[in-house]
């Protein structure tokens, strides 16, 4: 599948391309699924922020992905055939401070898969041996294909960056998105309470199977802070979670108690907001920004996904033939969860 | 000094008040020096934010002030007549969770002395003995006098909220006002280095007079949050202290490195700011709101006042009869520090 | 149920008293269920640490219990008859700054039911309503009778002092125990990896029953610290949780990877340990003693008991005629999990 | 200045070698004086603990070191000819994951010089330009030879791992060392009170001078514990430094306050120690286990060294032929501070 030109749906397409080798060093895996992300529509369109570093059209679109090793490259020990693997997407250096000490989201060589080169809408790709995580067995591809980001972000904003404790209660703001109901599970995962927020009484029935404790559709209560007061006794959230950005900015600090936390990460909504400092000072809250994971974090969650608590949520599945369809879900503001792509 | 009728500069006067008696529990104390916050303005022009919560007028303004304890009420068995005290200015009911975990800031009874009841701009007051902190012996009356509000905020914003280390660095935002000179002092007494920043070539001088390693004059430098890049190896500020509010909000953060933290208070300069949440997310920076400190901290820091690091910056200091040139100095862009009252 | 005479299990028997009536502020609960401590054996024995303090004998002992409220004394409003209360043995002044920031330990008037004054191997019991803790609906009398004291341990101990996080890898030293049982259920609740060690293969069965990952016989592997790190690739535990004391302490620092964290409470195995300083300098481990939970965790966990995670684990349970025998299991190597008084 | 055979003194003599080349990356120092260390001593007398990995007799000792740059290696671009430089003694390989996160002690090939390989007791060494750290002006050569081993390990125990803060009391076990009298100008620099407790009056003053709060002589006062809670008004202390081991392990634990925390690194007194648990549990005590001090933490204080604060404490200094004298001060009870070699 390749973007021929950067535009609307209508530009993505199936072409042959010839199966790459393994380079030393790379593993060659054909891919059975690939998750999407917002991230791809960026690429299509052309409005991907980096792309003065992006490799030249045509490019395939695709951020996560999963499948089997079929060839290993020279001096690859870590893999075999038929290995199972899931996609890390992120190409580093491997030989600076930030690549040392895990931190990949600070290495100045970082490359996104699908995003700076070729992506993950394609059956055979080769990615060094480190961006093939040996995967568990229980999940689908589907499921594989579409858990790493999404995990990965609630991981890092909920723990590392939030401290979430068993005990406490977070709000998952906009838990519609594939990081929205991956953060649910996270949460629960560790015995925190879940108050969600999505927009409409159907996605609010899904935020609840997936495991939330409560959901306030916003679109009947604009004033969903007031919500989560009423649901904490008045007292607010401990962490509020959210990816939503400028417009859902103010009342996740609203939302907060006394000494809460507020974790966020991304603007689809709004690239700024316009902040009350009263409601920053007087409650001594915490508001944490957060950006990408480490490498030992992705550690932590792997081997869980699939197991009660990490049951990634495919809203769809399509196939490659049908991938104008799928972008077409991917924006659809009924989706919950994420979308597939079966290769 | 009373305030007899909310309004400008004039209407601050003189008049004969009755020396009252110590209740039981109280302390009476000879005042020998008051010192000036901006909340004294608010006060006298009837913006005191509980207004509703406040004493009828007319009322004498003042939050800080030192004196000698001349007669003790009814079962004070904590201080004796000749105590050289200085005004803690909290009243609270001493029964609440708040009040015995030491959080006073969060006693639904607090009161502040020269806010909500009758303040230190007169020569005897009783207070509850608990609000007369035993003094050390060095300071004079004036610096004092003009101490405890500087240090206590300084020292919860900078250590208990910043976690402020020896050998980081640290922007005091706003530097020539009272609590921007104390916590120029805090930083420096623990170790860190220190940029202040502040409006005028003769402040930036004092600054630097007061311990600062650098300062930046942001008439000239209206970037200075780049300034402070440059100053830092283009790597950024590991804190920011800022109780200037929204006309720096943003530029706070702009200076910070990657992971560094901002503890802010106060919004004199405007109650609300636009944020580019991006600086949030991509540096991973935690804005951590201020309030108010407990009673542990200004234990730790009590015993410093006047002792090499922690020495009280007067400004200029006024008679009683000079009460309206002293509030006419308060809101000079000219003042350094603190302005006191001779009592 | 009474002891008479401090002295062996024959001591133990049953006799009538009267019923009491609720104090202002009390309730008077028709207890179902107790749960039996280590704690109980001191006491009938007389070897009860605080002897100089305890209420004459006779006395009742039992710690934990479980029941319905039949009458509550004047000004209680927090309750009503027929409420299902679990027993907090805490009795405490509510007065003191202890007190009221929730850190009962600390309390200089804290007296334990059952161990100062008379405890719950009885059918009717007046308590401060403060210490009947509104039951979660789902949990048998006798799993609520067992729970508080292990799961506020193990809460208090895993989350509070060693800061178990999901991912993590922490052992428990002696899993036989109630507090073992309970530790193994905490860590998993919050996604941790548990390796348990115990002494029989019998009990190794039932600790990975109750979920643990890993389960090491101490009985055949003296050197279960070597164990532990071939069970984590030769890094060795993020968190060691030892209520066993001197036997077990060197080889619970010698378990823990570099920067591991050791918590611990309770010595029945001997009440000192001979430590290689080296070994927690070299690995920079941290040891973090452990007291007492205070009620803001039990207000985390308690809405948690009978939910999947936290099934308290009832070894065996006896009628109120059978007590003798209940205290010979509860001293048996054989018991796993807690044994229950039905009353 | 050679050792020719492990022993006594006497072993220790001088003798003509060569004047090395820097290799590529390597400097050529002028060494202008040299520190002494307790490890000089295990070194001479053949006790070193990795003796396996040890370079052949003959071996100089000598950590420590400060000079002079008198020629750079092919390629060396960070140092000149005549830059002042004291020496890290820390070889490691600048490429595992440990060394690029700065954690030098976890390099599996990390060689400290004057233990693995030759060191500092010598005119002319050449070491690897990321070992000649380069230097404040104020200090003298002795002072700052003295220097870098004593900060380095008190920065990295009371900040790093005990998290001293301003107001807090730290006892300092054991003054007279090197290490114990920059632990508390350490201490002192952030703002913390010092107890010191050393073995005879005249160090007692010795502690006072450098600037400890108070002082306890423990020939006198075997309880010296009893003593902290005495100068802490029955409290203890917050934090205690603990260099000595064995000897005083268990009275640093009593000397604690409840929550306080205990660092620790190093046991000449004695390598193991007898703990009394509940002295750990029922304060709900620390003890943290220290072991070396980041690249990171050197940064934070380098420059500090020769202000006001962190004067590095030089007891006696000796000529190059006194070297036998040297090591004789070295091992005395009167010696306060470190002992230096001019070169
Ligand atoms: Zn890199
Ligand atoms: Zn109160
Ligand atoms: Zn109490
Ligand atoms: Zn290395």
């Amino acid at each position: 599948m390749r973007v021929r030109q950067f535009g609307g749906i209508d530009q993505l397409g199936v072409e042959d391309v010839p199966i790459p080798s393994p380079l030393p060093g790379q593993v060659l895996i054909r891919l059975r699924a690939a998750g999407l992300n917002q991230a791809d529509i960026l690429v299509r369109e052309g409005r991907f922020i980096e792309i003065e570093r992006q490799q030249r059209l045509p490019i395939s679109p695709g951020v996560e992905g999963a499948g089997e090793v079929v060839a290993v490259g020279e001096g690859v020990t870590t893999h075999k055939v038929e290995d199972r693997v899931v996609i890390l997407p992120m190409l580093t250096c491997h030989a600076c401070p930030a690549c040392a000490s895990g931190e990949v989201s600070r290495c100045p060589e970082l490359r996104i898969v699908g995003e700076h080169c070729d992506g993950t809408y394609v059956e055979y790709i080769a990615l060094p041996a480190a961006n093939a995580l040996l995967a568990p067995p229980q999940p689908s591809w589907e499921q594989l294909a579409v858990s790493v980001v999404g995990y990965m972000t609630a991981w890092h904003m909920l723990l590392t960056r939030g401290g979430l404790r068993s005990g406490e209660t977070v709000v998952v703001v906009g838990a519609g998105s594939g990081m929205g109901s991956a953060a649910i599970q996270v949460a629960k995962s560790v015995g925190a309470a879940v108050i969600a927020t999505t927009g409409s009484d159907a996605k609010c029935g899904r935020a609840l199977e997936v495991g939330a404790d409560h959901a306030v559709n916003y679109a009947d209560r604009n004033d969903w802070h007031d919500a989560v007061k009423e649901l904490t006794n008045g007292k607010g959230a401990d962490l509020v979670h959210d990816t939503v950005g400028g417009a859902t900015f103010q009342r996740s600090i609203n939302a907060l108690r006394h000494g809460g936390r507020l974790v966020c990460m991304g603007s689809h909504s709004g690239r700024s907001a316009e902040v009350q400092l009263v409601s920053i000072h007087r409650n001594e809250v915490d508001i944490r920004g957060c950006h990408t994971a480490s490498m030992s974090e992705v550690r932590e969650f792997l081997p869980k996904i699939g197991s009660d608590w990490l049951q990634p949520i495919v809203d769809t599945t399509f196939s490659m033939n049908e991938v104008q369809a799928a972008h077409e879900r991917l924006a659809s503001p009924e989706r919950f969860g994420k979308v597939a792509l079966l290769l």
